[in-house]
Parts: C-alpha cells; sequence; structure tokens
C-alpha cells in the first residue's frame, strides 16, 4: 500500500487529537483510502514538555520550517492557529509543492484569497473543513454535496462558547457574566473570550460559508458583526415567553439587491430544530432552490471531533495526490476563474423582522404614541406585549415584534420613540428570523 | 469548457426534476464544476405523454437500451426504479463502459454488490447518493466526511411517509388507517403502501447506510424489520405522555458480538433532535468515534431534493472523468478488498431497552406479578406508569419501561407473562433507544 506523509504543525489539543485519530483509526483508514497514512513529524514550542498523544513513531521538531521544508512530508497540517507565523508557513508549504490541511478560521477567512491563488499556482490543495463547524463536514456539504443548488441562505450556530452561554442563561436564567466565568473554568471560554462573545470567531467562519456557498471571495470585512455580551437576561426570558429562543447565528443570505452578511443574537421560532441545538454544539441550516432546507448538527470543536475533520481533508488530499488538479473540487467551491465579486449590503439594507423592546413611564399614552410611531414609517407590527414591572421599577417593558422591514426604517423609527417623553432610555433591538 | 452528456433513463417525478435543475441551475453548475453539464437524451414509455419539464434541448427514445448504448452519453442516470430492467440496463451501462448514477435504493440494497464489482470490473463509477435520504447528502458525509472515524452507529428517519403518518398520530390523535388514507390522496403514499409502511423501503436504505458505515457487503436479507401498520395510537399518546415520541427508525449498530441492522418503530426521548424532525422530513444521526453524534437532516423525497442528490453525484462523476479509478471514493466507502463480512445479530440477540404495556384485569394483584416476572428474568425496569381504564373498559394500561436488556431475555418475560390469569391478551412491545 502506497504511503502518505503527514508533518503536523502544532501539537497542541487539535494536534494531539490528531495524532491520536490517525494511530487508533489507522487499520479503518487506509481501508476507506487505499493509502498508509501516518505522522512522519510534528512540530512544537518545547520538546521537553509533555504531550498529549503518543509521540513514539514520529519526529519532533522545534522548528515548524523543518516540517515545511522536509521530504519526509506529503502533506502539511497547520494547527499552529493565529494569522502571521501560520500564513508564512503555509505559504511556504504551498511553495514548496506541498498540500494544506488547516483548521484555522482567522487564516482563511483574512488570508483564504491570497493562500488558494498560491495554491493554485503550485498546483496543490488547501483544505480546511475543520475550519468550521468542527466534525459537521459542513464545507463538504455545501461545496460537493449541493453543488447542483443555486444556495439561497446558510444560518449557523457557529460559536460553540456562545451557544453554551446562551443555554445556560435560558434554562438557569443566569447572567451572562456569570456563566462567561463559569466557561472560562471549564475550558469552553478562552481567557480573553472577545473572539467568542463579541461574534468575532462566528464572523470568521460565516465569510467561508459565504464565499463556498454564493461563489464569492472570501471578505470578512463586509460581516456585520454583533456579539452577545450586552444580552440582558431579560430578553432571553421574554423572547422565550413569546415562543422564541435567542441564539446568536451566523446568517449569509442572497438577495436581488446583494449579500446580507451578519452575525448577531437571533430569535428564531422555538419549533424550529436549530432553536433546540443547546449547549457547545454547533448547526448550520443551508437552504438551496432544489434541496430546500437541510441542517447539519454536531460537536463544532473539541480535539477529536476537529481532528475527524482534519483526518477526513488528509484522506481526500490523499485520494488526488496523483491527481491533476483541474479535477479537485475547487478551494471556494467555484471554479477560481468563476468566482463572482457580489455586493454586500449595508446594516440599513439588511432585511429582518425585530424584536424590540421599550421602557415606557405611562402605559396608557405610551401605546398609541409608539404604535403611531411605526404606522408612521410604514412598519407593520406582528404583535405588541406589554410586561408588569419587576419589583421596584417604575417604567414597564413593551415589547413589539415587528413584520420583515428594511432595518434602517427600524433604525429610524426607534431614534424617533426614544425621544419621547414616555420612553425612558435606549429600546432594545434584537433581530428575528423564521427560517422557514 | 469540456462538456459532460448525461442521458436519464426515466424522466417521471424525479427524471423531469433532474431535467430541471440541470436546466435551471446550468450557469452555477459548470462555475463549480468546470464543465458544461447537460442532458443529451431521455427514455420515456410513450413519447406522445406530456412531460413535466421542457424537453425540446434533449432526444427522447422509448428504447432505453439507445442511452445505454449511446456514443452520445457519458453518464447513465438511472431513474426508473424497480429491479429487473433498472439492473439489466445498469449492468449494460457499465459493461460499455459508462459511469452510472442512480437513485434506486432497492437496486443497490438487492443487488449492489454485483453492480460495484462489475463497475470496478470495468473502471467506472456508480454513484447513488439520492439513493438514501434525498438531497441530504448522507452517503457523502459518511463516505468521505466521517472517513478519519470507527462508524459506532447509525439512526435515521429515511421513510418520509411513514415519518409523516406518525407525526399526524400524535399531533391529532388520528389512527394509522385514517392518516394513511389521507397520504395516499396527498401523494405521500404509494397505492400499495407495503414498502413504506411495512418498513421495506427504509430497511432498503438501512442496508446501504450500514454497508458504507461499517465495510461490510450490502446485507438486506439480515435487516430484522417492523413497519408501523400495527402501531396503536394508545401508545403514541403514553409514549408522550412519558417524554417520548415514537419514531420510525433504521437502527446500524456495531457491538462486540456483532452487528444489529434494525428497522422499527422506536421511542426516542423528546428532548432529542431527531425526536422532533416531523412530517415528511428525514434525519440521519452518525455517531463516530472521534466526531460524537453529528444529525443530517432534510427532505427525503420530492422532484427537487432527489435531484439535488442526483446533480451533486454527475458533478462528482465528471470530475473523475479524466482519473485513473484507484483515486476515487470507492463505492462502498471501503476499498473493495477490505470490505469484510462481520456476523449480523439475530433478534434475539438485540439490545435496547424497552417500552411494555400489559393491559391486567386485577391491579392490585398484576402488579407485583408482574414484577415479580421481570425480576426472575433480570429484567430491571426503568418506570411503571399505570393508565386509568377508558370508558367501558375492564382492564388497566400497565406500561413498563426496562432498562437495556436482551431482546429474546425480554421475549421469554413477555411469554411468561402473558401466561397469567390477570394480564389480558398480548402485551406491546416497542423498542426505546436513548441516542445518546
Amino acid at each position: 500500500m502506497k504511503s502518505v506523509k503527514v508533518g503536523i504543525l502544532g501539537l497542541g489539543t487539535v494536534g494531539a487529537g490528531t495524532a491520536e485519530v490517525l494511530s487508533r483509526n489507522a487499520s479503518e483508514i487506509s481501508r476507506r483510502s487505499g493509502y498508509d497514512i501516518a505522522v512522519s513529524m510534528a512540530s512544537v514550542r518545547d520538546k521537553s514538555k509533555p504531550r498529549g498523544c503518543d509521540c513514539s513513531d514520529f519526529a519532533l521538531t522545534e522548528d515548524p520550517l523543518d516540517i515545511v521544508n522536509s521530504t519526509e512530508v506529503d502533506i502539511v497540517v497547520e494547527l499552529i492557529g493565529g494569522c502571521d507565523l501560520a500564513k508564512e508557513l503555509v505559504l511556504k508549504a504551498i511553495a514548496n509543492g506541498k498540500h494544506v490541511v488547516t483548521a484555522n478560521k482567522a487564516l482563511i477567512a483574512l488570508h483564504g484569497n491570497e493562500i488558494f491563488s498560491a495554491a493554485e499556482k503550485h498546483g496543490v490543495v488547501v483544505a480546511y473543513e475543520a475550519a468550521v463547524a468542527g466534525g459537521i463536514s459542513i464545507i463538504k456539504s455545501i461545496r460537493e454535496g449541493f453543488s447542483g443548488n443555486q444556495i439561497e441562505a446558510v444560518a449557523g450556530i457557529i460559536n460553540g462558547t456562545g451557544n453554551f452561554i446562551l443555554t445556560e442563561m435560558r434554562d438557569k436564567g443566569r447572567t451572562f457574566d456569570d456563566v462567561l466565568a463559569e466557561a472560562q473554568e471549564l475550558g469552553y471560554a478562552e481567557a480573553d473570550p472577545t473572539f467568542d462573545v463579541e461574534g468575532i470567531d462566528a464572523a470568521h467562519k460565516l465569510t467561508i460559508l459565504a464565499a463556498i456557498a454564493f461563489g464569492t471571495p472570501l471578505q470578512f470585512d463586509d460581516v456585520y458583526t454583533e456579539g452577545i455580551s450586552k444580552l440582558d437576561l431579560v430578553d432571553v426570558a421574554y423572547a422565550q415567553e413569546l415562543g422564541y429562543r435567542i441564539k446568536h447565528l451566523g446568517i449569509a443570505k442572497k438577495t436581488e439587491t446583494g449579500l446580507e452578511l451578519r452575525v448577531h443574537p437571533t430569535l428564531v421560532p422555538e419549533k424550529r430544530l436549530l432553536a433546540n441545538v443547546d449547549g457547545v454544539m454547533n448547526a448550520v441550516l443551508v437552504k438551496g432552490d432544489a434541496v430546500g432546507n437541510t441542517l447539519h448538527y454536531g460537536a463544532g470543536a473539541g480535539a477529536e471531533p476537529t481532528a475527524s475533520a482534519v483526518v477526513a481533508d488528509i484522506v481526500d488530499v490523499a485520494r488526488t495526490l496523483d491527481v491533476a488538479s483541474q479535477q479537485r473540487v475547487p478551494a471556494l467551491a467555484f471554479q477560481a476563474n468563476a468566482v463572482q465579486e457580489l455586493a454586500t449590503k449595508k446594516q440599513a439594507d439588511f432585511e429582518t423582522a425585530f424584536y424590540l423592546r421599550f421602557q415606557v413611564k405611562d402605559i396608557a399614552g405610551a401605546m398609541s404614541q409608539l404604535s403611531a410611531g411605526f404606522a408612521e414609517q410604514n412598519i407593520s407590527i406582528e404583535g405588541i406585549t406589554q410586561k408588569e414591572p419587576e419589583k421596584g421599577q417604575s417604567t414597564v417593558s413593551v415589547i413589539f415584534i415587528t413584520q420583515k422591514v428594511q432595518e434602517g426604517m427600524v433604525d429610524e423609527a426607534i431614534k424617533q420613540l426614544e425621544s419621547l417623553a414616555v420612553v425612558d432610555g435606549e429600546a432594545v433591538k434584537i433581530r428575528v428570523e423564521h427560517l422557514n
């Protein structure tokens, strides 16, 4: 049997998981692939430190360039994360004619266009299934499984940390800060949680999903990104009373007036499967013109689920080792010369429904003024709910669920309504997606 | 751009859908694949009949052999269904060196071993994504997306008709016969519904899923198959009261003592996503040792969802047109010489939990005798519920949920308990799967 030698850059959680899965499932993997696939080298920061996997069958080096330049490596697996060193190593590996597998979403979202172009020039593959939603195999499903479709929308829970926090807030009535502290203790959240809770990690992944769904270049800068750190517990509870769950979604929609690329907390009807994806799990809904709605669910992170995707990529790459490049699945799903820029919409042009909460001082006077304000802006209201004041509060919560409307019109209405004397402070605005 | 010519055998619902999707999405498909893919010929039973698609761009023939033998066809798409003619045509196409795409689950489940062996001999691909769960892309996920895993179990709602009937029974309290009649009117069920409601269609699909998950030959005859036609409305309601939903599942499990291949009504905890897949939708849960539990959800039938899978297969095949066969994804996921027979278990050896309903005449005397009977057989009981007699009934329903146990032991216990004087008639036995 022909052998394939894998060099791993970075033996952290996912690197050790990848080495472990390749070794433990070696027989299953070669029964499937027809190749004897094994790690030949791995780079670590400090060789003297203990490892999370058995390293006795391969060489360790402290210089990642040893791997990128080695003749004993067919496929370079980049698992060190971050953008600077990772980018340098990946480009060097490509220049050396090596295929690359990476789990690095930031690298692909920010530098993918350059990397894929280099890969095409050198006739190598850069595979990145593990960059989005761990082991779910969503990249493969979109790039290959739905190749007969015009994809209309992708909407996903693509950050496990954020979903864990939202699930705990809802189930146990705990505040954001309280759950975040626990998530950090459990290792679900980083010491600096910004990437997860402010939606940047989700925006990286959405950037990738949008490109392969619509055949556009990667355009991270065009993603509207809003995190969950400002989410008030009271809105989580009100949403539930109204038959919704709040989920942090990455949404990419193709509309006649351009692409909507947005990451934000979203009310989802509780009947939808996506609304019932809890804890650290991920799920991605894909809507194609032929296939309709599909949902793909699984672990979005963790050593072995991520390793599962890395190994699947290694097997895919192994299958193309002797194949001329034109037959391969293109990096961004569409042939490089068929990738097309598509205009992205600004926030004011997004079209969706809204959950709007106002605190009002005088309920009798407020209702008619608020309703009149929405009518003036031609914003149709789906439902209005009024909540009894919390103990010690002098204001009453009034919640409007709008019909689908342009966000700019809603912002304009909010501005006007906030200036009313009966309205106290700023309105809370959360988007609503029905996903049907 | 290189062109790929597709010949369709059978222009029924799925055939017309395939022609429509290939034509409507032609630009998207060639942007992805790099090939200009179009239908060149299609066979129909009667050329004079009106069609569900525009046929002006391709030739129609009443002799399917014209397509199989044509030099104007690169890929033969078999959508006539059934086994006799379909098998003959597929084998002839293979012998003629043509690649084949089929949506025919019965053909693959019953004759796949022979067909794939012929395909390997002639160096062609036989692709069959559309044979299981329509457009969900589950074959691709298992064959390629989870290639790094030892797959431990597959469990799926893989018959939309059956799921529609069960959903209506639960939601509206309607009987099986009542809903079946409506399903037939709506076109969800055939005039002869045996394949759907007796589980044969699901068993065909499970046969395929099990082979590609575990690397075994297709073994339809070893699937234990039980339909939903005997399901009593009262058990659907009781299951729900106990926190479960009854779903018709195809289950394939790898255990240390052999494979369990079974299709039957199953109680699933209502919290599981799979329990919330309603109507005609399909969903498949795959459990891998590295990836954990994943779920894949979407439309399992219908013209365009099925066409979505057929077209994805056509694109995949197009990508291999100039590629030596050894690099291709093997037909049954594992290299032909690595496919291994694995012993399948008999029904008496299945291990699962059970919902058991007894009708008893004298509740005081019955409880202790029934409990004693289970204890005698070393069957642990998870919970016991007693239901008030329905109006006009003299017996009381007593429901036991057992812990996981060998089915043979449960059957033995049931036989003994049915012979008790306090027990009226036969017990109802439905399997319970926790899917965690």
